[in-house]
């Protein structure tokens, strides 16, 4: 429910009343239950003797849109609870009798009544001046729902007619494009249509497994990935999926965190085994193996790893919310000098991703720990207040807009959160950084500095690319699916126009498939426009079309995916041209670009 | 203990009897127990009330030489059991007492004697003439063991003394020379000084941590893996690493397979996960999601999945007996017209695997059913009879040496395994291929034939490189640690001779970091000897020297792994052929190669 000093609320709760003065015009025997406002308009609950179907919306339409043009003046008036009650069973109406008996009970002395035209309505306002200050072209009667009165299942199921509101015409119609984009993008959608991933009843609710069109993706984000961090002078580890006990009660995380963590294992009759929750205490194993000198720091351990969340059944959804989950992770050990430079270019290399990626309104959140939550935070005042210190000098210093998120801590220090807005106006928490100073305590991690002395290093958590299911769910929604060509699951599809010319794209896709790019032939005995069709509708981004002129003159023609003009290019420039895409990750699949 | 029909048999079990006496004259009261010959030589056990010493070895073989020099000859004897008994009890000999009272409670009626010279033992042959017999230059007292009377640790510990003994001093120095390489070569020992992988306590017995050392090889491997079965036709998936009982019912694993599973894990109070044993049934969900046509097939998913097997803890040894073991995995979806093709293409990938790998001995394993056995294999005897018969002809097709495994298949079909020997002398199972005519049945499987009509696809089950863990083991121990550049953790070690060409230095490590060659530089004040000592030491197969010469040059002075012979080369041309051992994945470990 919307609040209600919400610019829009009175004229959404007054149309809620033009509707269900619309309604009783043609189901005159309808009980009334609530009506509010909410953030795309209203709705309201009734129990029908007959049902009413989407076909009735015209006519209600046209009706709420008379009463608008009646211009009924909106009227307060005011019941003592009793005479409220006798009223409301008067006019037949058992849900407002038992609400209002039930404010009586909570010591209301006088109920509130709203009245426009001939429709009367127990309600605490405000409302318009009168109906016809409600623009009779910015409302849309959009569905119905089943819902139990006061959302109980043991109570009475009602019908939810739902009313589209805005304050004007183009918010309206902003409203509608953006929610068919968000339906046509869903990623659960283009999951199934892209065959990208499967969800399998046999495996079990919120474990996705990736099929070849799934995997292709996971797979160049995980090489592109893996060549950042090489270049950034990350190091990669690979660690186990589980581990004792004892592990995670050093770390913490089955104090802080028990109730997301699978059950445990009894293996060898006596030890406990864990699916781990989270990748830093495996990697404070390996960085612990041996002493360490500060020669050695920073040292940056990076492992796209897997932990699981024993999410409830209820919440798993597509790739959004999953109980295994498979993540770009990096542990840097380092110096306190050498702190900030750390959480600096992790910074600066979240934003370099999302600029190749072009992600739109990024927003910084830098969150803090809560001094009350003694349960939820490290006990320690004056780590937590150094620390979030340093953080905020940080993004200070990037140079990036940022907002507080106080409470919003890791339990063992601060981070700075970088959520994005996809096209289809889905908000996600791309990815996280994280300052840790509990952990190096907990595992006793030193190094040997300069001086001879041991001293504690500090620890960085960061995932630029958050986790596979997540970012990929995000991406699929953000390309609609039309994947740029590095990271396209079948990256060149060949259309050979007849059967003379197959020999000849038969070795075109040869060739392309030696230099390991993704490549279908379509042989199939649909027509040309249908293959076209075919491999548009997957969203291939590399038409290549293999006519006779071509099979003649060693061409090709390079029809790209949502680009209307075609190019002729030599096979062998065409074959240059894709090994330059991929060898530089190009994002070719936007109409503004030039490659 | 060895067969006794083994040549060396008599000699191995007289040259325990000459230890026994030498023993004897050096402690007179000691209590001998067993001392039988096994397939290095021979131990005897003793209870002493001094103990023997590693010191005492030169006196006890001088000893053992004269008693061969003497030519004493072996006398058989027997005694009926009671007077055994007695004699025995008079030398004092209790193990030999009790022995022999149980032969007699087994129905033994008389007890066999061999004498030479003084010593006396109870023993059933066969031995050599006379002591002369044994050559004096081809035995060596190795070293001393505990070990429990009969094995059990509720008796008496006693000592063990093992003695070497071949037929000719070249077969003994032979073995003392293997040995000495695979302790120098052992997986465990390098895998430590190397620092490639690590077991943690608080994570938990055979489950490594792989550092960035092994992580750089494991990354190696499977970049080479699939880039190989990319262009083999291979496509990529990626699954869960559990799943619901019911998957594990299905696929017969539960029934079949239990033991070796880890245990359950429930979840949403109702259903029962377990960590998955083998990656088939996933990939089998994702084959079924939707219909499949002929068209598509052969579909061939590879992943480098993860199966669990909860192996005994006391049975755990380094990276070749582990509880997670990631497996160069896929699954070849095919019609029966495919299926000696895709065999015959898996058999051919192996041995081109093994074959740039260097391995020698490569033996080829044909493992069938035991048809009595019905409660380990599928009962099904037309299949078995078709799947086997195939098997071995494409086997025989791809002229391949192999020898029959009864009893040694899948309990879903014939295996093909190949086996290797490591340059120490370890055989291993390298990889494994198997027809799978059950599980298509079990998951029902099927796809739609030209015909119109659903038909059941097989499935060859395929991992050349065998699993991560296993595979590496043997590669270190078969390079014994110097892995060729494009495996090696460091591929390029460079040295600046003084400070003054230390810039030099750093731009070219910045220079081959960027063409993510894996580069270290050497800035610590040791001597020039000593960097090189230590680069050897991490047995870096490239190491590159900067002196003020190739600084003003614009050259390096590349010394390679076990090469004598340096070369200078211009910068560019280094650079340059570095890129083309790691483009290729040249073999240049090994000084006979060119590059």
């Amino acid at each position: 429910m919307e609040s209600n000093n919400h610019p829009l609320y009175p004229l959404r709760h007054s149309l809620a009343h033009v509707l269900a003065q619309a309604v009783l015009e043609v189901r005159p025997s309808a009980k009334l239950a609530f009506g509010p406002p909410i953030d795309t308009g209203c709705y309201y609950d009734f129990l029908f003797e007959s049902p009413l179907t989407p076909d009735d919306f015209e006519d209600l339409e046209k009706r709420m849109r008379r009463i608008i043009a009646e211009k009924q003046p909106f009227e307060r008036s005011e019941l003592p609870c009793g005479e409220a009650v006798q009223m409301l069973e008067q006019s037949a109406q058992p849900f407002k009798v038992e609400y209002c008996k039930e404010l009586a009970s909570e010591g209301e002395t006088s109920i509130g009544f709203y009245k426009n035209g001939p429709f009367v309505d127990m309600c605490a306002g405000p409302h318009v001046e009168h109906t016809g200050k409600i623009p009779a072209d910015c409302f849309k009667i959009d569905s119905l729902a089943g819902a139990y009165w006061r959302g109980s299942e043991k109570n009475p199921q009602l019908t939810r007619i739902y009313c589209l509101a805005f304050g004007n015409r183009k918010e309206l119609e902003g409203f509608l494009e953006q929610r068919k984009l968000a339906q046509e993008r869903d990623h659960r959608k283009l999951g199934k249509e892209l065959e990208l991933f499967i969800i399998s009843d046999k495996v079990g609710p919120g474990l996705p497994l990736w099929t070849p069109n799934g995997t292709a993706i996971r797979e160049a984000l995980e090489s592109f990935a893996k060549e950042t961090e090489a270049r950034a002078g990350y190091v990669r580890v690979a660690t186990p999926h589980l581990a004792k006990e004892d592990l995670y009660v050093q770390s913490g995380h089955l104090a802080m965190y028990k109730d997301s963590m699978y059950p445990a294992m009894e293996l060898d009759g006596e030890s406990r085994y864990y699916l781990k929750p989270m990748n830093c205490p495996h990697h404070h194993q390996i960085y612990n193996h041996r002493p360490r000198s500060y020669r050695e720091l920073p040292l940056r351990f990076a492992e796209y790893g897997t932990v699981y969340r024993y999410e409830a059944s209820g919440t798993l959804s597509g790739l959004l919310r999953v109980r295994s989950i498979c993540q770009n992770d990096a542990h840097i050990y380092c110096t306190l000098n050498q702190l900030k430079d750390e959480l600096a270019a992790t910074v600066t290399m979240c934003l370099d991703y999302y600029k190749k990626f072009r992600f739109q309104n990024i927003k910084v959140r830098y969150s803090t720990h809560d001094p009350e939550r003694k349960d939820k935070y490290e006990d320690n005042p004056e780590l937590w207040a150094f620390s979030e210190k340093i953080v905020k000098e940080v993004i200070e210093s990037c140079g990036v807009d940022f907002f507080l998120g106080q409470g919003e801590a890791a339990f063992y220090g601060p981070k700075i959160d970088f959520q994005a807005t996809s096209v289809i106006g889905r908000e996600e928490s791309i990815s996280t950084t994280q300052l840790d100073f509990a952990q190096p305590l907990r595992f006793d991690l030193s190094y040997v500095g300069e001086d001879g002395e041991r001293h504690r290093p500090f620890v960085v958590h960061r995932a630029p690319l958050g986790a596979h299911e997540r970012f990929i769910a995000f991406l699929i929604e953000h390309f609609g699916g039309a994947f740029p060509t590095w990271m396209a699951p079948t990256q060149a599809m060949i259309i050979p126009v007849k059967p003379t010319v197959e020999q000849y794209a038969k070795e075109l896709a040869s060739t392309l498939r030696q230099h390991l790019i993704r490549t279908e032939i379509d042989l199939s005995d649909n027509s040309f426009n249908k293959k076209i069709r075919e491999a548009v509708t997957h969203k291939i981004p590399n038409i290549v079309i293999i006519g006779e002129r071509e099979a003649e003159q060693g061409t090709i023609t390079l029809r790209r995916y949502c680009v209307k003009e075609q190019v002729t290019l030599a096979r062998d420039a065409f074959v240059e041209r894709m090994n330059r895409i991929l060898h530089d990750r190009i994002m070719d699949n936007f109409a503004d670009v030039e490659i």
